[in-house]
């Protein structure tokens, strides 16, 4: 694939808006970074659309890429260009426009735009920088490090199974063009708070296991988020540590809310189908990340949860 | 350097031992494991020793790499190469021998050896790739592997300083010879235990705050292994949680021995020159991962510690 094909003249005349996921990570806003500075270094108009709940820490990898709030913009005929979105209902909602450019890694991806490039690899980003790299578009030092940005954490630091021989040649190209690893250090392992902490010693004191230790539920209470002072926030990576327990295949992260409970699922393997469980629930999710939500109590859920999840765990998927 | 300068003839002719640091972490492992098996495939005698602490998770990249185990060895003349080693101490005890070979990237390593190879890199992991694939000593799919496996965890998955973009093309290369990626994520994501997450809740609960928030210490003492069933081999990744937190610069862990206390230091920026303070105390490292050993107890060492570190707290570096 080349990038012309995708941005043909009719896209590049008008003035283009680069877009991500809802929710973005770094995967998400590393490809809005690099996609919208190389737009502009080529003579076009493009600015990316910052979300509102892109986590802080993300932040200064715009640099001075022009972008907007995504809150306070109007839509006014712009081309979009979408990032490292898996499908349609994944863009901000207000995008009822049809979209022109999509270029994505999730491999169930419907192809929603008008002209498309998914394919498998680590991360969005990983596949941008190919491309931007094969047609020769500008990497200035700002692109380079949002562009391993994403790379590093969509590949789970080079760990995740679609980590290949050419992850790496990308990576050490991007080093050569200013990416500089230990940026994306101080962003990954810069930010956390004695708080969280606090909140993570709850959630491991409530950790119990179920099914011969295959299962691992956790659970938070608003309680414990009055009095550690956070908030639902803080427990982003919190579904990590059930799931790196040794036998655990399966495992849940149960949260009390307002209205009862918001549960998270994680399978080792995507063949425990936690989609099609989450959606009995009324929720939904990927093979193996999925979650629910549900007006009972946490205490209420686990029996429930823990027959739910039995099947897939005795069928040994 | 070329691997024939570090291997003269008058060592080759010996039997050999490939010795990593006490405490074996990934790259010492993966060091050893590599150099003895393409030792072994130019037809030279090699073993390595496996030390007693070595975290059982890495056992597995063994293989069928000839080795014995440190406690049941006895010493009868055979040629030492040290890889990884900072410093003679950190070869197992009964080390008194003369080392013939020393290839590490500590750079303050003095170079104890005969035959000396010490370069600031990523990982030794990374180096020792380097020499094999510039000597063209074979690499199998199991040496790949293993090195793959020093440079993830010594380079902190791809993001410290020292991850350079040739980090990134050897990285690469293991790929291209064998190694899995997601075999490194299965040892680094799922062989946690729930008792190793009730000595993370003690671990969490003891962090205490220094020098207006620059500096996070947590301990642990000798009773908390034992109510709650673990071992001092547990701890590996603790030390992240105080560095990780939102303004600290330096971190530190302080782990009860029989002998006194183990601490390991850890910050943000190598400027903060933690091998020279680890040396003061009789330690060493690297300037901004570096440790010691002392005689008291942790209670007594932490207002010592936080002296010390209070120089290059205050001065920013």
């Amino acid at each position: 694939m080349e990038l012309a094909n995708l941005f043909p003249e009719s896209i590049l005349e008008r003035p283009m808006l680069v877009v991500g996921h809802i929710r973005a990570d770094g995967d998400a806003i590393g490809a809005q970074i690099a996609l919208c500075r190389a737009l502009n270094a080529k003579g076009f108009r493009a600015k990316l659309l910052v979300d509102k709940d892109i986590p802080h820490k993300f932040l200064p990898f715009i640099g001075d890429t022009p972008n907007e709030p995504a809150t306070s913009f109007s839509y006014s005929g712009e081309a979009i260009c979408a990032v490292d979105c898996a499908g349609k209902e994944r863009l901000s909602p207000f995008f009822d426009q049809a979209i022109d450019v999509n270029i994505d890694h999730h491999n169930l991806n419907p192809k929603f735009a008008t002209h498309n490039y998914v394919q498998t690899a680590s991360s969005t980003c990983e596949l941008l920088a190919e491309l931007l790299l094969d047609a020769r578009w500008p990497i200035d030092a700002v692109s380079a490090n949002a562009l391993y940005l994403g790379i590093v954490t969509d590949s789970g630091q080079f760990v995740h199974t679609e980590t290949t021989a050419e992850t790496h040649r990308i990576a050490a190209t991007l080093v050569d063009l200013g990416a500089k690893p230990e940026a994306i250090h101080d962003v990954l392992y810069q930010h956390e708070s004695l708080p969280t902490y606090k909140l993570l010693q709850r959630f491991l004191d409530s950790l119990q296991l179920f099914c011969d230790g295959s299962l691992c539920i956790g659970m938070l209470f608003l309680a414990d988020f009055a009095e550690t002072g956070t908030t639902h926030a803080a427990t982003e990576d919190f579904v990590n540590y059930p799931r790196s327990i040794d036998g655990v295949a399966i495992s849940a992260f149960i949260e009390e809310t307002r209205d009862g409970t918001r549960v998270s699922m994680r399978a080792r393997q995507p063949s425990a189908r936690l989609d099609l469980i989450a959606k009995n629930f009324g929720g939904g999710g990927h093979p193996s990340a999925a979650g629910f939500a549900s007006k009972f109590s946490p205490n209420d859920v686990v029996p429930v949860l823990v027959k739910a999840l039995q099947r897939p765990i005795q069928n040994d998927f």
